[in-house]
């Protein structure tokens, strides 16, 4: 099952410059687990933001918040998922 | 898996009575079906408005958008869907 | 007489790891009396958030509001409540 | 136990001017019925707008519900309620 | 003349205890003068938060504000006002 | 005791012309009555919109509510009222 | 270029079928016509709603606006458009 | 003096078509001969909707208002102005 | 040219004493200024809020950034303008 | 492709004076640069705020997204951006 989840990222401007790296060089990491896993199935950055949308694909919400809470940025994060039906469009493109 | 739906019904205050009629006995009828099947699995009024909120389980986004949009009054509704993840008591309360 | 509660908690980031862990432990504690003593009817997490909408049954609104402010965090709390009626398809199932 | 209703009425403007006297007609007989019985404790008008603010006492949402229907205006308005607790400032006052 | 007024307190979770007793002790002795002198009319607990609605009596907006102002809470208040005009209803049950 | 407030004319697209100019001459004689009576202290246009802004005097929120609902505009018009204290600037200068 | 675009449906209750027909099946065939053109990179259904987010390929925002003024639901539409950025995790992938 | 203004048109779908042409043919129109005096200095499409986004140079808001009103569209449309300051950049620019 | 500005001043509850009493001292010298010059209309308080709404006179939104941004409180205020046209039943009066 | 881009800054009010100077002055080099570039097309102040609306121009999203990233003002902005289309008049312009 797919999701689109927008994610905000909030770093403090006062916040530690090493600690800011460690944060922003784990997500990266982790990111890339997650797309070679085909969790990520898109990603995309909004232009301005230190911001993202995605299509995460999982087999439940459940599932989807353990892989979310794995995001190193999850602690200064805002989050929004909605939940994905497929589309007769590519329903039909399947046939 | 389990999702929040918020259903508003804005009925036009013009409708011919017994279109309106019509519509709302086949809502009773359809809502009855699904709550004996375990789709809705809680069902609530929301006091004043024409509105409910309640849990829905389906197998999936798909699955439930096929079941909101089988209802007679969808026509009618603004429905807002939020998927659900399992939380840790609920799960605890399992073991 | 049940409400619907959604509580959205935001712990600071830069909260003492072990003030943080004494009140999400002591949430837990909490959470599970609330849920053996039929206060919680049901429980789900909101995906990607550190947020949960639940079913709470209370006698009323004051009632409910001592119950919420027993959590132990209720001071990092955003809680927003809708009081609920019955809805007619739950009425009929228990005739 | 108490609620806080906020009720917006949108009548049509080009509504036949005898039904919108019908119905507002009916509105003060029911409103002054509901006062007598105490169920509409206090009211106010929201000034410049076809509203009104009040407060109304029912043995719980469920109830509230069946009164808020019993308004002629029901199928014209926008509903908003609020569940209310008792202050301390109140209970104090009652020792 | 009445106000509805709508007071949300927002004290910082890392608040000196003490000084947040003082606050909302203090807090509690206001509340009960204006109580006794008939400013606030009634009051209620919105449930779940630190917050309150209630009925303000006062000549006017310029008195509101000042009776508003004395409150200990103020620094930390989020404060929104409506003013209330005498509903027909009341008006009819004064004849 | 003075109020802002905001008006908001939504005349149907599809209404009757010679309706329209019957509602908007009447709101200009309308208007020029209560500015002369001292009722509407200023009023400026929202530049691309039919709306205004004023400043209205009454001695109350019951007496501006009587006075808006005077308007011929009213049953297409969108209010939105703030009760105005005296700022500490303008009793400054009455000194 | 991408472009994550959110389309809502609004469909009059009272259109009439005949014309509601051949609007949702013209949209269908556009719909297709555009996912081999690989406008349309992919699709979902929102659940509950006449209502579907996607992304869309094209070379800027005018040849967005043309292709999106070509479907037959565009004139009952509300249409959010955001531009897409490539984020650095595909950008990596590539790579 | 200029101003940001924002158009959104909402033509019923149900619009006698020949209006439709004849109102959006002098929109056409109005829009040049604005366009040629200065009135409007730069505009925008937004995509996916009968929306625009345009600078406005007008000497105040009177004079704007009158502009805006002389739209064929505008009891069509939705309007939001902002008044524009000139940016340092730009007045360090000129030197 | 006359501008509606509200403004709302946020002062941190932890601000040292001595700066605050500085900075509100120095806003009552700066609106006296602004008063006497005619460039503050009137202004009022908003009832309950460290908050005001303002008609201000300026050539141009140019000279009332320079203006507003003059006032101690800025750091700490956050600012809406709008634009103001004249009314019709103004112009009418001049006459 | 020109995008509409509007940026409040929201700089601590208890920043470090040196520090706060350091950012203002790189962003207005940091602005002019931009400018001679022909990035920044036009670019405004919102009266009243630490914020301006500005055309910019860039190949796509992805580059405006690096651009927008080299301000200094960047980590304490809020940023939002709008793609742009070609407006049918500015095209009949063109011609």
């Amino acid at each position: 099952m797919e999701f689109l989840v927008s994610i905000e990222v909030r770093l403090p401007p006062d916040m530690d410059p090493a600690a800011r790296e460690t944060v922003l060089a784990g997500e990266t990491t982790r990111g890339q687990e997650l797309m070679k896993a085909g969790v990520i199935v898109r990603i995309w950055r909004v232009p301005g933001r230190l911001a993202n949308v995605a299509i995460w694909q999982a087999a439940n919400a459940t599932e989807l918040h353990e892989l979310l809470t794995s995001l190193p940025v999850w602690p200064y994060a805002q989050i929004e998922v909605t939940a994905l039906a497929t589309h007769p469009l590519e329903a039909d493109s399947i046939v």
